[in-house]
């Protein structure tokens, strides 16, 4: 397992703050240094032991760190690997941790290819590990054990830069998946965009009066409707086309529910049912 | 607080376990006897309980009742309301658990009203506390403190048994609501039937090859979706009407957010998103 002298998080929420937990409980690290904006997530970072320094310069943050791993909002990713590419050593490794790559990944990819004509140090990554919880002291040192990061190499990725940040993931416990950016976008378009998009969409469309009428079915199915919307705003637009394709989908799906219901089609719903109750049970928890 | 002496319950799985469990930790009741058709199920919440004795019949089951509490799934209810009343005191009490309102009440009425000219002792029910678990192994005795509860008088119930059933209830730490039968299967197709049909069309509408690309937004989204498809059969069919019109309803918002996809218009996804997240976070939990 590689153990680290220096990693750089920018990005201390929930995935940065977690990642810096999980990588000084395993020993992974001798320095995670927590580069944000604001002041008061550095300091609750720390206070919560995900970092052991912290600054608001990328520039100075970056300076000996032989890993960067960019948490930031995925509008911001960009910019933020850009700045820490140019400040960093040559030889660091650089990812992020957005939810959406192929833009990014692209956007990223064009601007390091200007500086050099080697294959890049860069690798998209995007850990299924989220939650409607946000911020430092959500942090956890095992959510990423047992989840699946996906990561996004491309023809201009290092062969090895590839392997290493493959085995950062799986040094912090989580099941790595190779995908090409626009595969993991069309992924997770249906795996996670979607769900957010029919979640907020199911909340909204319930009337306040009736709120008090709800149960656990509908505050699980509207849970991650209380993921913040800025986060959301950026990466549905940052993957339209593909959550569109996965909505016209799941209409489909929707139609023969509505259907059932129209000609009170009673084995037509009880199959409908069994079978989203079978892929279902196949995903537990 | 009124104590009954024998409470009959028809149907002893999460909803029916839960009753007796509460009844006999609270000391509400000094005979709570288990009807059920299924000697498995009567020996499981015998043995968790749930229950002090149990019988496979109705008849015998609530000859020395008080009150009766009727929680099989939707199309059986009325029957086992009709069979209970035939068989039980005169002054005994019955209600119902089940989760849609109007077709069931109705028909009890009719039923009962055919014997008996007088106030009906019949009032139905529906306790917001369900789960994607079944059966009396996943019974507590706290599932309706704090839950609330919906009764359901009509023009021909009882003044003083709406009011026995009301303090039933609350005897049991939950809050009660009283509305119509077709007020309360208007309320509950938005909040409970609409998310159960999205949750099971998301489910459904998830390829096979991409359920390991599912993280805690796809799970909690279609979490209920794991629920019995015959008892979720049942009760689309018996509130079809108002199921549609929520999803016609539904269908309103969700255009608004796929208008804001297809013309990249953050500030209208920004809005729509943090009214879903203002409705959700209103329920919290």
């Amino acid at each position: 397992m590689r153990r680290w002298d220096t990693v750089a998080i920018i990005g201390v929420g929930l995935i940065g703050g977690s990642i810096g937990l999980a990588l000084r409980k395993l020993k992974l690290a001798k320095q995670v240094i927590g580069i944000g904006r604001r002041k008061s997530s550095l300091s609750k970072a720390l206070a919560r032991g995900c970092v052991t320094k912290t600054t608001t310069s990328i520039a100075r943050g970056v300076k000996g760190a032989d890993l960067i791993v960019v948490c930031t909002p995925v509008e911001q990713i960009p910019d933020h690997v850009s700045e820490a590419a140019a400040h960093c050593p040559k030889d660091c490794l650089i990812t992020d941790a957005g939810s959406t790559k192929s833009q990014l990944v692209h956007a990223i990819e064009s601007t390091l290819a200007v500086r050099s004509s080697e294959r890049l140090p860069f690798v998209g990554s995007h850990a299924i590990a989220g939650s409607e919880k946000t911020g430092p002291e959500a942090a956890r040192a095992d959510l990423f054990a047992g989840r699946v990061v996906v990561i996004t190499p491309t023809s201009r990725s290092d062969a090895e830069a590839v392997s290493a940040i493959e085995a950062f993931w799986q040094s912090l416990q989580a099941r790595v998946i190779r995908l090409s950016p626009e595969e993991h976008d069309a992924a997770l378009a249906a795996t996670s965009h979607l769900p957010h998009l029919l979640a907020s969409a199911l909340a909204m469309a319930t009337r306040d009066e009736l709120l008090p009428l709800t149960g656990t079915g509908w505050q699980d199915t509207t849970r991650v409707a209380a993921g913040d919307p800025e986060l959301w705003r950026q990466i549905f637009l940052a993957n339209p086309g593909h959550t569109l394709k996965a909505l016209d989908d799941f209409e489909t799906v929707l139609s023969r529910f509505r259907t059932a219901l129209k000609i009170a089609d009673g084995s037509l719903l009880a199959m409908l049912l069994a079978e989203g109750k079978r892929r279902r049970d196949a995903v537990g928890s």
